[in-house]
Formats: structure tokens, C-alpha cells, sequence
């Protein structure tokens, strides 16, 4: 007998490596932060006593689901102005708020509101863009939650930095302090093609080379920006980024709605990752998103929730529904984007997209233990012929019971254990009465 | 002071009548299964005395949710068949199954467990489709819903007729004998233009002209079936109905993704209604709903969940957001079908469909006390800046609390109290084993 920290058995196992598989009472082994094992019940009980034992015989345990574009503190404005075009809603309502408001603990407590938001709903790895990203940083890292923090670039100033001289410091900065943490890591954040000019983007392509860390980027959002850089320059915006280097096997290109003829090809060739947010592109009116024609492509696609003040939240389940149902619509074939395929984009797609696959992504021996408990045996989601078919097409966020990342247990029956949920929302509260009496 | 049965005092009242009204600090008053008043709390408080009383310091108060197209009794086949196109599905899957499976045993217990969903996720009246429609009118009545049920009429036999006279004669027995009914009402069902030929069709509309029920069926709802009926008909199927003299204000017809120019008009002159199902439409990539452009047309828009066996939900909270986020990307503006409007479509515009509008769909007085609470307290919808931003933007069907219709409390702190929810579960989980073993 061998002893370890933490057994979960539980009545199904997707492991998501093998692609495919479905496990029927299987248990994880974890130990020291790592999957041990993954074995049925019998073979578990026989060879491991450990500290924690779970009973989930009416549970789904997938990998932690990564959200692989926010901007977490953000949702201090969720439900702000809705119905409304993004430069609209940008331009007239969250860069006024934001350059009223945003400040350290803004951020702080913001990004605690997300973190509690995501948690709650089998969400483990956020890869997020906003200001003060140290901030943010220290809040995931408090709160036992993995992150990559965008080290955002902008030309123009903001209450983070001034130029993009300060921007791309302090970034580096930042870069440094985390490069060796369990649980936070750095990529590079400039923030559109339409924000960030050709000297900023030149110097980020030269860092990448060298420190060989992801760039995190909004890309063809909408016609507009496409439109613009047209106008302004003589090509669009993914012909702009490939002349200075940016589409690489580093490059997560966010939304990506705006595809003609050839940049398919050309983000394929080059290896780029795609990260699609579906209900943000739907709300927004941004466009369709063309999922299966990337994947056909062999381009790595992630899925993302974008910010919750666009969308109006973090669920990542949410996110994988309206990603598997709007693919087949996009693609005239209901065969389109099947449940499967959904969950791998948003777990080790996501990873691969972030350069951690190796670590997390899917349940196999050797990596964190970063997993995720889902009650199945409510009304909403029985009868049960597939899982995987419930846990995309059927169930929501609230049937996420328990979450380790880490072999730590984050979430307990529902209950946040490394954040204090009514402090996070007092104080979500507490910006909403001064930010309705201002705007 | 007056004596009455029920008082509920609520954060914010959403009474969809007058339109884009939201109360606060306002409580209902319920007596004899009707509305009372919706006054301030301190008016309230100074003229009734109530037997139960209610504070829901955190909720809004929205009127029941109308799915005005379903199949309830499907729910027991919910996730068997997925990511298959709507003929691939229906014919080697869903009719092989029903032919096998469908007897009284089976709509009574698919439709118990479905109404058990609806009921949990805010839905208090559904029109119906399917097969025994007499035994979901028992199971409706029992659990003290509220439904329309479907008189369904098809060219070949099933379990519940043999030809069109049978389904006919057998929907016209039911019509007698709910014509009075405090919670269940009728409608001809004939299943769509290309299940059912020109003979019945006619009958239908004759019967209609004399009784004044709604007319339930599924329209133009892929591209396929258009073709065949030019094909076989040299019209569309549209055309055909109007021919047959079928769009008018009693028709409700569903889906409605294949619609040329024309089409629209046509639809809008007569009075019709359509019923979108968002979905559905996505899920089995039947088309986009033009929806922005049918009310621009004026015509009246409901919403529906299609069955659990093709969404795989009856999630009426799931169906207002996509609905309200698709409906901006279809019309590339952001601004189309905002949030009020969905839930709007979602209450008045069901009843207004199903011509019950003077009975539900919005919270004025002298009408049912069909009323649902939403707990916006918790992390997924704080901050808070619009009550209905959070209704359709942010929240899951998870937060609704408790639930009346016609007076009587159905659901009570998530508690199901007309339905035994480990019994309602124990016979899906039979269900499930007798089909899986043959499927």
C-alpha cells in the first residue's frame, strides 16, 4: 500500500488523453500536487490509502477547464452597458469607466470576483489581459488558482503605464518575478493591432524570441478594425502582423472573425493558435467565428469567455455549449464540432495554446492535478446515455460540485475554500454603488 | 385591511406590462389564484393581511416563462443521438426509438420528468407536441401546470393513432373535454407541411374556423424540406399552407430558419406567429432565424426549447440568452433584440401566440399569479447594475428560487412540491435501461 494525499473514485473519468475515452469507475491518485494514477476502483482501493478519500459515484471528474482569453477584473462592470456595438461600448462606456476607476484595487478586487466566479464553475486557468497585472498576479496566486497574466501593451496611456516603453518595463519586470512559479506564468499582452503600433509590436516579436513566452492578442475581431488598417496601411491587419514577425507557434489569436481566402492557411502554416469566444462574438455582433474550417486547418483552437462586462460572464460551460451548437451552424453540418471536440478545446487545446500542456490539460498520470467534479445525477441532466454528451450539451456550471488545481482542494461542495465568498462580494458590491452613482 | 392568500415582497418586480417597467421595492398580492395588486412594499404592507408571506429581499419577480414548442415527453431520450443532422437524426434514430418505445407509461413519466425541469428553471406553461397527448394533459393538470396540448396529427400510424380520421377524431375528444379547464387548453398539432397532406390540412382549418385554437407546427425549418415540397409541389411549403388557408392569427409556426423575400410579408399580413428555437436551429444547423427582421415586420416572436432529445435542455434562461446573443450576430447589430425584449418573448409574446394573453404572460392585476423569483445575490450576477441585463446576460436557470402558478407555490426554495422529484428520477433512470439495452 502506498501512501498519497488524495483518492477520488468516481463513476466516470474523462481523461481527454486518449482522445475519446470515457472511463467508467475509475479513480484518480494524486499526490504532491501530481496524478499518480488513473485505475478503476478496485485496483485504486488496492494499492493506495490515502489522506482524502472522495466518493463521486454520481460525478463526471474532467480536467480544470481553461479559460483561454478574459479580462478577470473586468467583471466589476459586468452588465454595465449591453446591447450595444463594440467600438461603441468601448469607446463611450468602458474606457470612460475604466480610466474613472481602474486602480490596484480595482483589480484586486475584481479579479477576486472572477477567480470566485470561475472556481465555482470548473474553471482552474485563466489566461488574462487587463491592467496592473502584478495585482492580479498575487491575487491568483493567493487564491491557489493557476494564470497566465497578460503583460498588456497599449500606445496610449493608461493608470498601468504611460508609453509603451513603461508598459513593456514593467512587463518585463513582471516576467521575471513569476518565471519560476507553480502557479502563475507571463505572456505577452498587446492588446490589438488597432492599439499597438509597429516599433512596440517589432521589440515584443524580438523578447518572444528569447524568453519564448505566448503572445496574447486580440485579432480580426471585427470588419471595422480590418476596414481601418486597410484604410490606414494597405493590408490587413493578420498581413501587418506576419511582415513583423507575429504569427508564430507563440501567437494566441483571439476572436478571429474576420477570415478571407489564404489566412487560414497562413495561420496554419505558421503554427498560430486560435482562441475563440463565441457568446462574446455573438453579443457583440462581431461575426462567426469559422471553428470547423481552423480545425479542419489542423490549427489548435481554445476557447475563451472574453471579459464578463462584454458577455456578461466567466462560464466557461456556458462558453463550450455555444461554441458546439454555433459551429454547426456556422458550418452548415450538424456533424460539426462534436461534444468531445468541445471539451478538448477547453482544456488541452487551451494548454497546448498557453505552452503548458505538459503540465496541465488532461487527467494523465505525471501531470498537476488540476481536476474537476461534475454532479450528473440531477433532473436536468437524466437520463444519462453519454457523459460527455451531458456535460456539453445538458449541464450547467452549477453542477460543478468540487476543484482541485494543484492536488488542492479549491472548491468543497460548492464552497470556496480559498476565498472568502461573502468579502468578495461585499466588495463587488461596494464598487457597484460607486460606479452606478458616477456613470 | 384585506385578507388574501399570498404576498411577495421583492427586491424588483419585471411585470413585462408596461413595457421596459421595472419596479423595486414593490410586492405582489395574490388572492384566488389571480394577481391582486403590484404596489410599494409599505403599500402592501398597510392593506393586506396574507396567510403566506414572502420577503425576497434579493430577487426579481418576472412572470412565468412560456416554452411555447416542445416535445416533453422526449426528455426521457435526452443526449441518445447527437451531433447528427435533423433527418439523420429523426429517422434512424429518434422515430426508430419511439416506434419501439413510445406507449402511455412513457409520455406520462418523460413528461413528469420534464415538467420537473421546466418547473426548476422558471417555466410555468408549455405548448406542447407529442404522441398520448391525453396523458400529458393528466400528468400537466396533476402537477399544477399549465399547458397547451398538442393535437397531433400525422399521415402515417403510431402508437397513438393509425391515420389522420383516428389522430382527428381522437384530438377532437380531447378538445371537448379540456374546453373549460383552469390550466390546460388545445391546439391542433399537425407535425409539418411534410408529415401531413393536403386532405387533413384542410379539416384543420375548417375545425379552427369553428373552435378558435391555435394551430402548432413546425415551419420551414431546414433547407431540405423546402426543396422537397418545390420539388414534389412546384411551391413552397408556405406557399402551400396559404393556399390550404392555414397562416393566420391562430397559426404558431415553429422554427422558420428558410425565409425569402416575401416570405416575411406574407407572414406579418396574415397575423401569424412565429415561435424561434434558437437551439434547435443551432444544434441540428437548420438555419438562422431572421428574427431582428420578423419583428421589425411586426409580427409577434415566441420561444421555445424544442425537446430535450435534439437541445438537450428545456432551459428556457439558456433559450433567452442565445436567443438575445444570436439575434445580434444574424443582424450584424449589437443592438438588436435587447435584453427586455427577450424576456418579453419569452413571457407576453408565448401567451399572445397561444392566444392566452389576457390569462399570463405579464404581472398585471386580474390576471393568473403565474410568477417565478430569481435570486441575483450570488457571484454570478454581482455587481448588479440592471435587473434584466442579469436576467438574460448572466444568469442560469439555477437561481430561480420558487415558483407559482395560479396562486399555488410549485416550487419552494428549489423544492418541487406538486411533483416527487426521486420518483420522477427513478423512473427516467428505468427508462434509461431499457433503452440503452436496445439502442
Amino acid at each position: 500500500m502506498e501512501t498519497i494525499d488524495t483518492l477520488i473514485h468516481a463513476r466516470w473519468v474523462i481523461p481527454i488523453e486518449p482522445d475519446g475515452v470515457v472511463l467508467e469507475h475509475h479513480s484518480i491518485a494524486i499526490h504532491d500536487g501530481r496524478i499518480v494514477a488513473v485505475v478503476p476502483h478496485a485496483e485504486a482501493r488496492a494499492h493506495y490509502r490515502a489522506e482524502a478519500v472522495h466518493q463521486l459515484e454520481q460525478h463526471a471528474l474532467i480536467p480544470g477547464l481553461i479559460n483561454t482569453h478574459t479580462h478577470a477584473a473586468m467583471t466589476l462592470m459586468r452588465g454595465l452597458a449591453d446591447d450595444l456595438p463594440l467600438m461603441t461600448w468601448l469607446q463611450e462606456h468602458i474606457w470612460p469607466a475604466e480610466q474613472q476607476w481602474v486602480n490596484e484595487e480595482f483589480v484586486h478586487d475584481g479579479t477576486q470576483l472572477a477567480m470566485a466566479e470561475m472556481l465555482r464553475g470548473g474553471t482552474t486557468y485563466f489566461n488574462d489581459m487587463y491592467y496592473f497585472p502584478d495585482v492580479s498576479a498575487r491575487a491568483a496566486s493567493a487564491a491557489g488558482m493557476r494564470s497566465t497574466v497578460g503583460l498588456i501593451v497599449l500606445d496610449f496611456p493608461t493608470a498601468w503605464a504611460s508609453n509603451s516603453d513603461e508598459y513593456l518595463s514593467k512587463g518585463l519586470e513582471l516576467y521575471d518575478q513569476y518565471r519560476n512559479d507553480p502557479l502563475i506564468r507571463t505572456a505577452f499582452a498587446p492588446h490589438a493591432p488597432y492599439t499597438v503600433s509597429d516599433e512596440p509590436l517589432s521589440r515584443i516579436q524580438t523578447y518572444v524570441n528569447e524568453l519564448e513566452i505566448p503572445v496574447h492578442m486580440h485579432v480580426h475581431e471585427t470588419a471595422g478594425e480590418v476596414q481601418q488598417c486597410v484604410a490606414e496601411r494597405g493590408v490587413r491587419p493578420l498581413q501587418r502582423l506576419d511582415q513583423l514577425g507575429l504569427i508564430s507557434p507563440t501567437l494566441l489569436a483571439v476572436h478571429m472573425t474576420q477570415l478571407i481566402d489564404g489566412e487560414i492557411d497562413l495561420v496554419a502554416l505558421r503554427g498560430a493558435h486560435v482562441v475563440h469566444c463565441p457568446e462574446s462574438n455573438l453579443k457583440l455582433a462581431s461575426g462567426f467565428c469559422p471553428v470547423q474550417r481552423l480545425l479542419d486547418a489542423g490549427i489548435n483552437v481554445a476557447l475563451g469567455t472574453d471579459g464578463a462586462a462584454s458577455n456578461n460572464d466567466l462560464d466557461m460551460f456556458g462558453e463550450m455549449r455555444s461554441a458546439a451548437m454555433l459551429a454547426k451552424a456556422v458550418a452548415g453540418d450538424a456533424g460539426a464540432l462534436p461534444a468531445m471536440q468541445a471539451l478538448r478545446m477547453a482544456t488541452l487545446n487551451g494548454a497546448k495554446a498557453l505552452g503548458i500542456d505538459e503540465l496541465v490539460g488532461s487527467l494523465l498520470p505525471g501531470k498537476a492535478a488540476d481536476v474537476v467534479a461534475v454532479d450528473l445525477s440531477s433532473i436536468e441532466t437524466q437520463p444519462l446515455y453519454h457523459p460527455v454528451s451531458q456535460l456539453i450539451y445538458a449541464c450547467g456550471r452549477d453542477k460543478v460540485s468540487d476543484v482541485w488545481i494543484n492536488g488542492q482542494q479549491v472548491l468543497n461542495g460548492r464552497r470556496l475554500t480559498t476565498l472568502d465568498e461573502n468579502a468578495v462580494l461585499a466588495r463587488a458590491q461596494d464598487w457597484q454603488g460607486r460606479i452606478r452613482r458616477h456613470s
